[in-house]
Order: C-alpha cells, then structure tokens, then sequence
C-alpha cells in the first residue's frame, strides 16, 4: 500500500472504505499542504487549530500554503500541554469553528502534536456532527501514532482519553522537516512508539531498529523508513479493527502500564511524558509475561537495553519523585477503558514481535507483579 | 419490518447492519425494561439520565425493574428544558457515567424527552468512545422522531443541535402508557412530527390522520398505529440514509423555518416549542413552494386546516410577542447546520406528500418571502 513519489515523500493509504484516506511524509508538506488540501477537499474555508509553540514556527508558512491555493483561514492557538486536553478547550475550539461557520465541507486542521491532534479531531467529528478534518502531526509521536487510525479524545479527571470518539482523517500530511526542531527527549518518547510496532509483530523490523536507530535519529531516509513502516504498521492494525474490537487492542502494547504512571505523575511532562510511559511500560509489559511464564526473560532485557540505548527511561526508579503505592497503579489502570467485568486487559507477549491481548489478567497478579517491582526499586 | 406481539406491542426493526436495533411501542414497556435489556445487552450496569419531571413518575418503577432483572442502576436526573442541552451538562453527564464506570457493554438509558435523549445519546457516545445506548421516550414528539435515527447533540449560543454525533441507540422502548400524562399542548406538539411523515412521502397516511386524529388524541389502537407507521416512516429514511447527504434531509420538512422561530423566541417554551415550530414551519414549506410556483396553494391551505383542526399554531401571528426582523430569521437559517457554500437547504413540495430536497434556495427568496409574511401578519 505504501507508495513512492518522484521527491521522496511517501503515501500510505488506508482502506476505510468510505473514511479512506491517504498519509503522505516528507518534507516541505507544510509548504505544500494548500495544493495537497485543495485537490482533496471542496470546501474554500479553513480552520487552523495549533498550539503556542508549534504556531510560533509554523501557523505563518501553513496559511501562506492555503492561501495561495483559495482557501480562506481562521486560526487559534491553544496553549500547550496535556491540560489543554480538557472539556473547557473542547468547547472553546467548537465556538471558533461555529463562529466561522466552517460547514460541513469545510476543513479543520490539526497542526501539533497528539495533543492537538486529539482535541481538535474531536472537535471536528462533533462539530455540525463533522466536518472535514486534516492532521498535519508536528511531532514523531504523532506522526506514527496518534494522527493515523482516527482516535480523538479529552482527558477528564477520571483519566486520560476517557471521552472522545472515532473520527477517521481526511488527510494526514507528516512533515518530516519539522522533526528537526524537536528536542533530543520529545524525538526518543516518539521513538518508543516506532519501536513498539517492532515488538507488536514485526521482530525483523525491531531487530532493523536495533541496528539502525542512530541513522534514523539522525534524520534522512532511515528516518523516513522509521516513519512510513510505523504508519503502515498502525495503518494495517487500524483496517483490521477499526474500532478497537479485538486485534487492534494491540496498539495499547505498553499503555496499559503506561498510562497508569502518567496518571501517577499528574501528566507532568517535567516528570514523564506519554512515550517514556510507553518505553517503561513496554519493559513492564515484557517482565510480566516472562513473570508468567509466557516469554523468557531474555526478551525483556533485550527491549530495556535497546530502549536505554537510545536514552529512554525503561525502570520506575527512572522516574524522578515519588510514585504512589502499588494499589493506586493498580485502581488508574482499573479506571482505564479497556476493561471488561473487572478483568484488566493487557497486551502481553511470547516474546518481540509476538504480541497477544490477553482480556482476563486478574488484578492480583498485576498487583503482586508490581509491589515486588517497586519493592526492588526501592532497595 | 413491523412486526405485531400478542400484547398488541408493535416492535420495528431498523436494519442499519452492525448498528441495527429495534424500536418496541406498547403500553408498560418501562415495567417490563429489565427483561428486554437484559436480553440484548451483556454488561450489569446501568445509568439512567432523565429530567426532573419525568423522573418524579417513572424514575423509581424503572429502576424496580431493572434492579429485578439484575441490572445494577445508577441515576442522574437534570433540569428539564431545552437549556439543559448545553456543554456544561455534556459534561456532567459524562462525569456520572465515569464515576459509576460504566464499561462499554454496559447501559446508559435516556428516560424523557427530546432534550434528554439528545444529550443523553451523545454522552453514550463519547464516553469511552462509546458505550450501549437505551431511549426509553417519554413524550410522543421524542417517541415519533428524535429517540429514532440516532442524531444526538446539544445547543451552542449559534443555534440548535450544532454539536453533536450520530450514535445509535442499541434499543428504543416507547411505552405508549406515559403519554396519558402529557398536557395536550405537549401531545400537539409531537403530533406535528406524525403529520409530518404524511405530508413527506404517504399522502394516504396524511389523509388518514385527517380522518382519524381525535381516535389518536384520545389514545388506544389508533394512538399506536401512528407512532408505528410514523417510526417505521422515519426507520425507511435513516436507512436509506444514515449520516443525512440526501434523502434523510426530507425529515427536516418544517424545521428550516421551525428551527429560525425557537432561535428567534429565544428557546422559551412559553411561546413556542419545537413542534409548533415545525407546525408552522410546514404550512410556511407549503406556502413557499406555492410561491415558487412548485405546489398548488390548495395544499397548503389543507395542510393548515389540518393542524389548526388539532389546535397547532399554523402562523407568525399565532406566536406571542414581537418577533425579529425577516433578516435576522435568516441569518438564524444561515447558521443552521444545513447550508452549503452560502445557498439554503430547504425543504420544498410539489403537494401533500410530495416534498423534495431542495439545495440551492437563495437566501433572497426566503427575504423576500418573510417580508411579505409579516408585513400581512402586522395588518
């Protein structure tokens, strides 16, 4: 499904049957996202949702884009960070879009990372029950992840994501150019997602990374490889189960642990952000199945020492701070949404690249699994 | 599709695939709700979202019968009214459900009218992206239209049910019982919504309303005909048209001008309520489309004889209080959801049961055609 084009840029399309849609990476798409919109979407009007610090680099080149291909632009900047995941923005960025009368038509951009990403595809799958809606991910988490496969959502004070809906894109558009401005530690957190499509259930392309991650941060076509085989990965899991039935559960390799932690850290990115999470989590989620006799503990060793080779934390006392008692890990996974009955869903492991979901992990083997980790940490 | 029980309980499948569910009309379906739930849906929890008033009469019976049935329940009763459509309610809701961990197999039943199923509905369906959703309707307006075809939404300071999703319910139980407790004002009001399915497409349904109406105030076989046929009226629409891009737009006969009215009386149910918008709005469709030159005034001369007949408000002059100016009705359409690159979607008809959707009205038609309206309304 992965195609070339003449400049280098990749197109990934996703079989959706009516919400098809393509993905397209390269660089210099911001500049060229008027004529890539324009020849997709009828309506004349865009709506530009960004935050401060994505905006301040590329809100200007974006609507120069559009504008010079007839497409009419309104803009807000959000400010950054998790919190701005939250009802209050929610409602703020739906009386902009009403307020400028974006019909249905009409096109919502998203231009930020996942946090953007998901507020204002929720946005635009509510507003006058949806309209048109183009992803343009800022940052390598979202562009592998999160602006593929149509999950949008608000975190509450219940959780993260915990209210939102499916909204397929009409449009991704990954710059890879912008990857560039990116800290050393916002490129590894993405990179954690990157090298869980290799653990889900391509070993070969876990094993490429291992022997190829400096090429891939260092940019260039290794980088962009990284990128479309991600894409393409979640892509494939996406058309499978497009709404999260079964097999496409085993995007969550690693969330389970690691949304608990960002729960436990209060969201604070000083602390821990949602790929760290991940990168612990996915060490966790190894442990465990070997905890359980279903992976030798030889593969979880080998996925903390490739993700400690490119910097990530991969153990709880990476943390920095205190984490509360097990018991409390335990409740925020419980508050997760992929439960069933009281069973916890996990996505566990025979080893890399064979990932399984497993919907009946009883909560006491999770929390003896993790008072016997934290007790060692805190030796 | 209809189907007849021996209890004289009519059950209407609507056959929308994997979202494809059944809508049960018959007297005392709140007390028998346990059984029929906890026949189709797996998950032992429920959430009751209803209004104060309607609460005060059902709330306790339902929740006897589902606890019977060993359904777990919890229960959120809100204002009633139209204000109570609104973000911060959105959000209450969301946040009782997430309290109560409703899971995604488990219940949230709307009990009430149009404005609690609407908010309901899109509350179910962004709480975990998604959980199972009842409408047990308790006003013959809600039973006749909005419990059926899953469009959920709320209320923006731009207009009616700007934001919103489409979200099926998993069931629909209309007990036709509540309705002896509505006032009469409340009975015409959904009545409007019966005519309307006649004047769409079944002249012969219209003429047989002209006929038989006092046997549908009254109550009884006839009462439940008509919710029947106008269900299964509704049903033939959703399915031939799910996310309304054509034919599904036939069911907003009436609601262009109706929709301008409540905007313009400020929602006040003291002055008009939406089904004597709609009540209105279809003489005003008839009496356009007569001016187009599209239709025979005779028509439209019937259709308010009809609705007079039942005692439904059928002119300008027939609401209380100053209205605003032809140019602010209009703007209020404008903003209406169903616009397209600045021309008005109407819904316009060759004669009683003959309308057709209309997507390129200009806006200075409508002007011209106010104007002269409430000019003749002043004399």
């Amino acid at each position: 499904m992965a195609d070339d084009r003449e400049n280098g840029e990749r197109v990934i399309h996703v079989p959706l049957g009516e919400r098809a849609y393509d993905i397209l990476i390269g660089e210099g798409l911001i500049a060229r996202a008027g004529g890539e919109i324009s020849t997709r979407i009828k309506g004349r009007k865009a709506a530009i949702i960004t935050d401060e610090h994505v905006g301040a680099l590329y809100l200007e080149p974006l609507m120069d884009s559009l504008q010079a291909d007839g497409i009419e632009t309104v803009s807000l900047s959000l400010p950054a960070g998790e919190k701005t995941k939250s009802f209050d923005h929610l409602q703020k960025v739906c009386d902009v879009l009403l307020e400028a009368r974006i019909e249905r038509n009409d096109t919502v951009i998203a231009l930020g990372g996942g946090v953007i990403g998901d507020l204002t595809g929720f946005a635009a799958g509510i507003v006058r029950r949806g309209v048109r809606f183009v992803q343009m991910p800022t940052s390598l988490l979202s562009q592998v992840d999160s602006s593929v496969g149509g999950k949008t959502g608000i975190n509450t004070r219940h959780g993260k994501n915990l209210v939102g809906i499916f909204n397929q894109p009409d449009l991704v558009l990954a710059d890879t150019g912008v990857l560039n401005s990116l800290s050393p530690r916002e490129f590894r957190a993405g990179y954690a997602e990157v090298a869980k499509y290799g653990l889900i259930d391509q070993p070969d392309f876990f094993a490429w990374l291992e022997k190829n991650w400096r090429e891939v941060f260092s940019g260039g076509a290794a980088r962009t490889e990284a990128i479309a085989r991600s894409c393409q990965a979640k892509a494939d899991v996406v058309v499978a189960d497009e709404r999260e039935n079964g097999r496409r559960a085993l995007l969550n390799l690693g969330h389970t642990f690691g949304h608990a932690l960002e729960a436990a850290t209060q969201y604070d990115s000083a602390r821990l952000v949602h790929g760290e999470g991940v990168a612990i989590g996915m060490v966790l989620a190894h442990e465990f199945s070997a905890r359980l006799n279903l992976a030798s503990p030889d593969d979880g060793k080998r996925v903390e020492a490739h993700l400690r080779a490119v910097g990530l934390p991969t153990r709880l006392s990476d943390i920095e701070g205190e984490l509360p008692p097990p018991h409390i890990l335990l409740d925020a996974m419980a508050q997760d949404k992929k439960v069933k009955a009281g069973k916890l869903t996990f996505i566990l492991t025979h080893g890399i690249g064979q990932s399984f979901v497993a919907d009946d992990v009883p909560p006491s083997e999770v929390l003896s699994f993790l008072t016997d980790k934290m007790a060692s940490a805190n030796i």
